[in-house]
C-alpha cells in the first residue's frame, strides 16, 4: 500500500463515515429504505472495499476479482455508496435510489454489474458465496469470497445448510461476516449481542469464528488478515455492532428498521453529527488489484445420444448419461446433488468428473444457492434432486429468476407415476413453481433421446432452465438426430380425420399414444402432441391443432394448477380456444404406478373416455 | 410398571427385534421400502412405545397422549409395526404396506389416526414437534413430544430453524432423537459417526445433548429419563446406531438404502438371524397411560368489523385487527410471526394475546412447520409473513396440504403494488404456489371489510387456507355486514350493456373500478367482479358473466401462471369460454406503486386499453 499503515485506520474510519452519510442521504431522498442497517455495517464495508478486497473498480466482473455478496440486501444503499467511493457509481446517482429509472433498486439485483446474485430474501447470500468459492477452486483462481450477513438472517436454516457445505468442502477462501447489530425488523434478534452464543453456533458447524467489535477498525483488519491465513476451513467474523452507529439518536434504538430520516431537522442533525466524526486523514485509499491466475475453460462438441427406438430407458437415466458427456465437452458444466445421485443418475457425472461434482447432502436450498453463485461466475451448474424436494428451494428458485442466472435445475420422480413411495415423494406442483417465474424455461422430455437433447440445449440457452424427468422406464420414440428446439413440440400422430388433440408430456405421452391406438380401432382419430417445451410454448402449433381438430385435451402427471393445461390454455386463448384438462385433482396416495395413473385420472383409459365424452366436461 | 425392572430391558430388546422382523417382512412383501433404516431405529422405537411414552393404544388421538413424530418418514414400516405391537394395527395388515387399498403408505400420512403430520420430506418433523410442544403449553397439558430424525436429514436447514425455536421457547417437553446410522441414501452422511461433531452442533443451538449407543437399551432408557428431568431447554438424544442393525449382511453396509430384501434365501437368512436374537423375557410390556390434565377451550362469537365505506385501510392492517378479535373469541386461535409483525400487523394479536403469539424470527419453514404441529393438536394457527417469503416454506406448504391440516397462512405485501422495495419483496407467485395444492383454499380480499370476514371464515373452514393481503391502503367498499362465503365472488358493476367482464382481486379491483368509470364516460359499459375467493372459485357467476358480456378479462398483481387468470380460465373452460389476461409478465423492478402497476400492465389505463382493443389479444 502507498498509504502509511498508521494513517490507514483513520482514513478507513472516514470512508465509513462517508458511507453512512451517503446511505442516510439516499434513503431520505427516496423516502424509504434502511439507513440504520447501513450504519451498523459501515466500518466492515469500508475495510472490505478499501483494505481487504482485491478488485478492479472499473470492471466489477473481472474474473479474478474477490467477490462481495451483500446477503443483508436491505443495506443496499451502502453497497451503492461503496461502489461510488470506489469510483464506479457516479456520486450524484446515489440519491436516485429506488426510482424506476435507476438501477439502484431497493434491494440489489444483477442489473448492476457489481451484483452477482440478487439479495433481499434473507439468508441466501452465504449459499451463493459457497458457490463462488467452489468456482474459484474449479477455475484455479485464488479470488476470495466475502459474504456480509445480518445477525437476524442467521435464523434462516439456509444459512446453516450453507455453513455445513462450507465446512464439508473446506472452503478457506470463503469469509462470512455477521453484522451483529442485535435488532431485527420488529424486535431484538434471538441471540442479540450474546456473542458467545453466536460463536458456539458457528463453531458447531466447523467454522473458524472470530468475534470482534465491528466498529474497531484495527480489529476488523486483523480479523480479515486472520481469515486470509486460515487453511482448510471457512471463517466467520462475528462483528458486534450498533444499528444506526454514528448517529446518537439512532444508535441501538428500536423502531428504526426500514425508516428513512425525515428531510429537515432530523436529517440535518444526523449528517452534522456524522460530519463531526471526520478526522484528518488521506481522502483516498488505493484498491488492491484482482488476481490474474486461472485456468482457461475448454469446450468441444457433445457426442450425440445412441439409443435404439423401442429401448426402454427412464428419462432420469438418460439425463445422467447426457450430463456426463456434456461435462466432458464443456469445463464450465458442474453438477450438484442433495444425496440422491443414485436416483437422479447424477452419479454418472460424478464418476466422470468428480472434481466438478458438488455434494450438498440433504440441503436443497444450499444446492440451488450454491448453483446461483457458481452460475454468477461463469459455471453452468446442473443441480438435481427429486422434483418434489425442489419445492424446498422455492425461494431460491424465485431469486434465481430475479437474478436471471444460468442455472439448469433438474427434478426427477415427477408425479404419481413414481408409485408406492406416496405423495410426499411425488412432484405435482413443480411445473407450476418453475413456470410461474416468467424467465424460467421449462422442459419435460418423454424419452431418452429428447431428455439428452433438452439437457444439451439447456446448456447453450442463456438463463434459468428447469428439466423435469420421470421415474419409470419409457420407450425411446425419437431418432437420435431429432432436433428439440426450446419452444417447440412434436406432433406424434395426426390425420385429416382427427376429432380432438391430446397434449401430453413425459409419461402421459405414452398414455396418449395408447389412447390413440385404442380409439383408432374404433375408427376415432386423434392428434397426439408431445409438449416437451412447456415454457416457452409452441402457441402456433397448438392453436392450429385446436382449430383443425376442434378440441384440445391436456393430460399431465401434475396438479391442475400452473402446469400443462394452464400453459396450453394461455397459448390458445388469443384464438378464443379453451382446453379440457386431465390432471391430478386431489392429494394422491401410495399404489402401483399404472394404478395411480388411472385412479387419478390421467391414464389412456381416462383419455379415451374424455375423447368419447359427447360434450366438454 | 408391573414387569420387574430387571426383565424390562430384555423384553424391550425382544420387541425391537420383532419390529425389525416386521419391517423387513413388510418391505419384502411390498417389493420396495426402507428396511435398513427401520433396523437402526428399532431399539429407540421399542423404548419409546413400551417404556417412555404415555398414550392410549386404542385412541392414538387422545388429547393428553405424548406425541411421536417419525420425521425420518421412510422408516414408516417400523412405525406401523410399533402400532401393531401396541395393538392398534392388526398384525396381518403390515404386509399390505404400500398397497393402494391400505392406509399403510410408503411414507406416513394422517390417513392413519396415529400420524399427526405427514412426513417423508426430510427435516420437517422437528418443526412440527415444536408446534406440538407449544400446544401442550397452550392447553396446560404435560404431554411430551418425541421426534425421531435420521442424521442425514439434519443437513436440512429447517432442522436448525426448529432447533433455534425450541431453544428460544424453552421447550423442555420436546425431546428429539437422532438415529445416527451414518449412511444417507447415496453415501455416508457428512458427519458420519463423529458423535462429538453432532453434539457440538446441537449444543451450539442451546439444546441439552445426550450421546448414547442407540442399541444399548439401558442407556436409551436412562437418556429418556434424563430428558424428562431436564428443565427450560429441549433435549436431543444422539444415538449412534448401525443401519441394518441385527442382520449381519446389512449392518453398516452401503447400497442398501431403500431396498427390500428378496423373497427366499435373502429374506429367510435375515429373519432367522433376527429370531435367533430373541431371548426369554415377558412377551408384553404395559403402556403408560396418557396425561389427563388440561384446560378446556373457550369459544364465543366474534365481534363484527366496524369500518365506514370510503375509509382508507390496508387489508394487512384489517387482517391484524380481525385476528386480535378472533383470538379473543376462540382460545384455539394462535398467531406465528417471522419478525415482520409490524408489517403484517400480527402485532395486534400479540398485544392482545401474548401467550398465544409465537415468534419464529426469520425462519419461515419453522413457522409453517410449527403451525402444522399446532394444528394437528387442535389449535388454529395463523402464521403470517410477507407473501414473497412464504415461498421459503413451499415444501412445508406442500406437506401441510398432504396432511390436510387446519393452518391459516397469510401473506402480505403482494405484488408490484408494494413499490420501491423491489422484486425480492414482491410476491408474484404465491397464488400459484398455494392454489397448486388442490385442497388449499385461496382468499384475496380487496378491502378491510372483506379481509376481516375472510379471516374469520377461514377459522371455521376445515383445512388449509391462504389469505393474501396487500401493502397499500385501499378504500372500504363493503358494508360491515356483507357476507363473504368461501367460493363466492362479488359483482360490483353490471348493466345490460356490458361489453366485457373485468375480474380483479385485491388492488386490481380498484383499477377495474377506475377503468369502469373512465369507460362509462365514453359510453362503454363493463362488468366488474371482485374475485375474493380464488380457490374454490365461483364458476357459475364467472361463466354467466362470460356468456352475457362476451369477453372475460382478468387483471392480477401476480405473474401470468397459476394465478387469477388461470383459475378463471379453468372455471369457464367447460362452457367453451376463454380468458384475456392482464398480469405481470416479466421480472419487475423498484418504483412507485402506481408507476409499477402501469408499467407492468395491470393499471386502470391498461384495462381500458384492453377493453377497447378490437380483438382478443
Amino acid at each position: 500500500m502507498t498509504v502509511e499503515t498508521s494513517s490507514v485506520v483513520p482514513a478507513l474510519k472516514n470512508i465509513a463515515t462517508r458511507l453512512r452519510i451517503d446511505s442516510i442521504r439516499a434513503t431520505t431522498a427516496a423516502g424509504s429504505g434502511h439507513p440504520t442497517t447501513c450504519c451498523s455495517a459501515a466500518d466492515l464495508v469500508a475495510a472490505l472495499f478499501f483494505s481487504e478486497m482485491r478488485y478492479d473498480p472499473k470492471n466489477p466482473q473481472h474474473p479474478g476479482a474477490d467477490r462481495f455478496v451483500l446477503s443483508k440486501g436491505h443495506a443496499a444503499p451502502i453497497l451503492y455508496a461503496a461502489w461510488s467511493a470506489a469510483g464506479y457509481v457516479p456520486h450524484d446517482d446515489l440519491v436516485k435510489l429506488r426510482e424506476f429509472t435507476s438501477d439502484l433498486e431497493g434491494h440489489p439485483t444483477p442489473r448492476l454489474p457489481f451484483v452477482d446474485v440478487a439479495t433481499g430474501s434473507l439468508g441466501q447470500g452465504l449459499a451463493a458465496g459457497v458457490g463462488m468459492a467452489l468456482n474459484a477452486r474449479r477455475i484455479g483462481s485464488d479470488y476470495r469470497t466475502y459474504v456480509l450477513m445480518g445477525d437476524g438472517e442467521t435464523a434462516e436454516g439456509s444459512v446453516w445448510e450453507a455453513a455445513a457445505m462450507g465446512e464439508f468442502h473446506k472452503l478457506d477462501s470463503l469469509c462470512a461476516i455477521v453484522d451483529v447489530n442485535a435488532l431485527g425488523q420488529s424486535r431484538a434478534t434471538q441471540l442479540g449481542h450474546a456473542m458467545d452464543a453466536h460463536q458456539r453456533r458457528w463453531e458447531g458447524f466447523g467454522w473458524h469464528a472470530i468475534t470482534i467489535d465491528g466498529h474497531d477498525m484495527a480489529r476488523i483488519l486483523a480479523a480479515f488478515d486472520e481469515s486470509r491465513q486460515t487453511r482448510s476451513l471457512p471463517t466467520v467474523i462475528l462483528a458486534r455492532t450498533l444499528k444506526g452507529k454514528g448517529v446518537s439518536f439512532l444508535e441501538g434504538a428500536p423502531n428504526w428498521h426500514g425508516k428513512a430520516l425525515k428531510k429537515g431537522d432530523e436529517l440535518d442533525r444526523a449528517i452534522a453529527e456524522l460530519e463531526g466524526q471526520l478526522v484528518d486523514a488521506p481522502a483516498d485509499l488505493p484498491v488492491r488489484p484482482p488476481s490474474t491466475s486461472r485456468r482457461d475453460e475448454t469446450r468441444s462438441a457433445v457426442a450425440p445420444p445412441s439409443y435404439k427406438k423401442g429401448d426402454s430407458v427412464a428419462t432420469r437415466e438418460a439425463y445422467g448419461a447426457a450430463l456426463a458427456r456434456l461435462g466432458s465437452a464443456d469445463s464450465r458444466v458442474v453438477a450438484l446433488d442433495a444425496d440422491v445421485k443414485n436416483s437422479t443418475f447424477s452419479e454418472k457425472f460424478e464418476a466422470a468428473h468428480p472434481d466438478r461434482f458438488y455434494q450438498c447432502f440433504i440441503a436443497e436450498q444450499a444446492m440451488i444457492g450454491a448453483s446461483m453463485g457458481l452460475a454468477s461466475r461463469g459455471a453452468i451448474p446442473y443441480p438435481s434432486t427429486f422434483a418434489a424436494f425442489l419445492t424446498r428451494a422455492a425461494d431460491f428458485v424465485r431469486m434465481t429468476a430475479i437474478s436471471n442466472l444460468n442455472v439448469k435445475m433438474a427434478g426427477s420422480h415427477a408425479g404419481v407415476s413414481i408409485g408406492e413411495d406416496g405423495p410426499s415423494q411425488m412432484a405435482l406442483e413443480d411445473l407450476s413453481m418453475m413456470a410461474s417465474q416468467p424467465n424460467i424455461t421449462v422442459l419435460y422430455p418423454c424419452d431418452a433421446v429428447s431428455a439428452e437433447h433438452l439437457l444439451i440445449n439447456a446448456a447453450s440457452h442463456a438463463g434459468p432452465v428447469y428439466i423435469r424427468t420421470s421415474r419409470p422406464k419409457t420407450p425411446v420414440i425419437y431418432e437420435n438426430n431429432e432436433a428439440f428446439p426450446i419452444g417447440g413440440c412434436k406432433v406424434l400422430r395426426h390425420s385429416p380425420q382427427d376429432v380432438a388433440t391430446v397434449i401430453g408430456a413425459g409419461v402421459t405421452v405414452f398414455e396418449a399414444l395408447k389412447a390413440h391406438d385404442e380409439l383408432s380401432q374404433k375408427g376415432i382419430h386423434i392428434r397426439v402432441i408431445d409438449l416437451y417445451s412447456v415454457q416457452p410454448i409452441d402457441a402456433a402449433t397448438l392453436t392450429a391443432a385446436g382449430r383443425e381438430t376442434g378440441r384440445l385435451i391436456t393430460v399431465e402427471d401434475h396438479y391442475l394448477t400452473g402446469g400443462i393445461g394452464d400453459a396450453v390454455a394461455r397459448a390458445v386463448a388469443p384464438a378464443g380456444l379453451s382446453v379440457e384438462r386431465l390432471a391430478v385433482r386431489e392429494i394422491p396416495r401410495s399404489g402401483k404406478p399404472e394404478e395411480l395413473l388411472d385412479k387419478f385420472g390421467i391414464s389412456s383409459r381416462q383419455i379415451v373416455a374424455a375423447v368419447q365424452a359427447a360434450t366438454h366436461v
